[in-house]
């Protein structure tokens, strides 16, 4: 019987070795499937049907709120950063945790957003029920079809990037990023904060996306050397701006999560308000420094890195040499409009954590002390 | 010369073997300086001079946003919890280097606080300048009189925390929190958010802090030793609920600026969503554990890492008993109201960050690769 089992889980894996490796891979179809039927790019229109009772509230809300832990609380940093950014309505990220014992300000007008993989997420249900009692309207992005918070929650939009069996969560992130993508679009039909043509530009490039993240797919064997030569580091820094900085938050949790590193993610300017006192030529430090608005800047905290002695590991776009000449080593991700950057930046992270993991001999699909939905406080 | 310049050095440190040992404490001192003339417990009222013109402002306020770095931001978050709960406003904590380069969502009734010791910190200067063009009222927390940051706000309040030299803030940060904690006081009664009788009894409270700080800092015997034990560790996690999660946050950051130890802050809660894959019997966790509303919830998670057989080292209230059979060791700080644990929890912390970095031989005034006060990008 037991054979049979592992044949069956080999089967369940298609030919990967691990769930975790299988589901990195299928980020392409899965992001796809989140923004199937809802974007139309040729009428530059967006459509979430779970928001569309909610867009009178949307369009004269005062706030939006996210609430959610964990991976999910990454994936709302980067869509404040969007919804800010395209639809200009103020988004406060809260811990779902904190959130809920803090006797939070929260008026009718507002609207609160919970994101939960398992949708199943203890402290972001008893969230929800605090502002459900509060007033507001509150709409939820959840995975799993039928769970208890979409059935909590006034509308929403499911993430459909399928089950996801790995505990360290891949394809759910990228997911969650895509729906809070499409909710910043949205947000921004519905007011009016953004132009047609570059609404429709943005859809088109979205669109595109799936097909970018195959490509950036494509730096697994760049990535294996990297994991070979930082295997055994027993610390690690991730640092990112703007909407580069949730991903390095992200990317640091998945190494802690399945490597056991003791990796952390820092917003890049904040590093001479403190951290850079941990640099010296034992710290790896990968930074997210592709070409957007924020390239000059991080590549003075590269220098700031570098005169320390530290080892930079750079996240860049394809052709850049800039950076390459400062780093020491380079992993080249396709170019695209900066609202994409956490589509394509995070998954050389998912892919380093993987293979540092693997080389490490940990049980990446089922790492220590962890569980896959936190159904407790 | 040389020898002169030694002994005038001494005598600046006042007896003690460093200014930051000094500093911290001079904090009895600091934080009554910070109140004084400010608070009047008997009329059960508080005053703050800079702030008076613009009490209409802080009435309609739609929203406070705070900008900082570092130490600072962690000043800033404590600022968060208590303007929300006692002045019932929301407030939204921002980095000022990523503030200043997202084109941030800011209302003409938006109230902006900038906080930095220094009042030179480049990226909050760039942060106000970005939030006055529109149109926001600034106001500035800051210690250095007569410094750039207050030149350039509308209104705001000094520290009076004196000159700080160590390198790594203390006495600068509780005085912030102590500001910032009269800040909501003072909006709290514009606003009329909390009754008379709770106000008198919080102000009155507040002037006994100096005395109880004084006593955290006889928590220094059991600290030396606490450090003995855990001076050759690589790594370490602080957890805090509340206002005991930026507590946390500034207790980690100490650490890695001064001793080179890679700590981490983490709101407790957070931790079974990935963290606590960390845990094993090397990583000693320091736990904000008092009696307030989250004792109980803190008890859980210091069991969860109990369980994965983390090393506890526990900060409680006098007296405690439950902790203390959990805990590898307990450092007792006199019992408050939880708006003021910020300003007892961090004394040992800062206590415990100063003797391990001697006790490793680090120069503890200044930790390699840090400036005092940041005025590049």
């Amino acid at each position: 019987i037991q054979e049979l089992n592992l044949k069956l889980e080999m089967l369940e894996k298609g030919g990967y070795d691990h769930f975790m490796l299988k589901e990195i891979y299928e980020q392409p179809r899965s992001i796809y499937d989140s923004m199937r039927g809802r974007i139309y790019p040729l009428e530059g229109k967006v459509q979430l049907g779970g928001l569309v009772e909610y867009s009178e509230k949307l369009r004269n809300a005062n706030r939006i709120i996210i609430v959610a832990c964990g991976t999910s609380w990454h994936a709302g940093l980067v869509g404040e950063y969007l919804i800010e950014e395209f639809a200009r309505l103020p988004v406060e990220v809260e811990y779902a945790s904190e959130f809920r014992y803090r006797n939070p300000v929260i008026y009718e007008n507002d609207i609160v957003i919970a994101i939960s993989q398992s949708g199943e997420t203890a402290d972001t249900m008893a969230a929800i029920e605090l502002a459900k009692e509060k007033g507001a309207t509150i709409l939820g992005i959840c995975n799993v079809v039928g769970s208890s918070i979409p059935r909590l929650t006034h509308g929403g939009a499911y993430t459909h990037a399928g089950p996801e069996i790995g505990v360290a969560s891949t394809k759910a992130f990228t997911a969650q990023v895509t729906v809070l993508t499409l909710i910043a679009f949205y947000a921004a039909q519905i007011k009016g904060t953004l132009s047609q043509s570059k609404l429709t530009s943005l859809l088109t490039e979205l669109e595109s996306i799936p097909s970018l993240v195959e490509k950036a797919l494509a730096t697994n064997d760049i990535i294996v050397k990297i994991a070979e030569e930082f295997k055994d580091s027993t610390n690690c820094i991730f640092l990112g701006r703007g909407t580069g900085f949730p991903v390095a938050l992200e990317g640091a949790l998945k190494l802690k999560e399945i490597s056991y590193i003791h990796a952390e993610g820092y917003p890049a300017a904040e590093m001479k308000h403190g951290p850079i006192a941990l640099i010296d030529e034992q710290m790896p430090v990968i930074v997210i420094a592709t070409k957007n608005s924020s390239y000059e800047k991080v590549i003075s905290n590269i220098q700031e890195v570098k005169a320390r002695k530290g080892k930079i590991i750079a996240i860049v776009t394809e052709g850049d040499t800039e950076v390459k000449n400062m780093a020491d080593y380079v992993i080249e991700i396709p170019h695209a409009d900066e609202a994409f950057l956490p589509l394509l930046a995070t998954i050389p992270l998912q892919l380093i954590s993987y293979h540092i993991a693997v080389m490490r001999g940990c049980n990446v699909d089922q790492p220590r002390n962890l569980a896959k939905s936190v159904t407790v406080e």
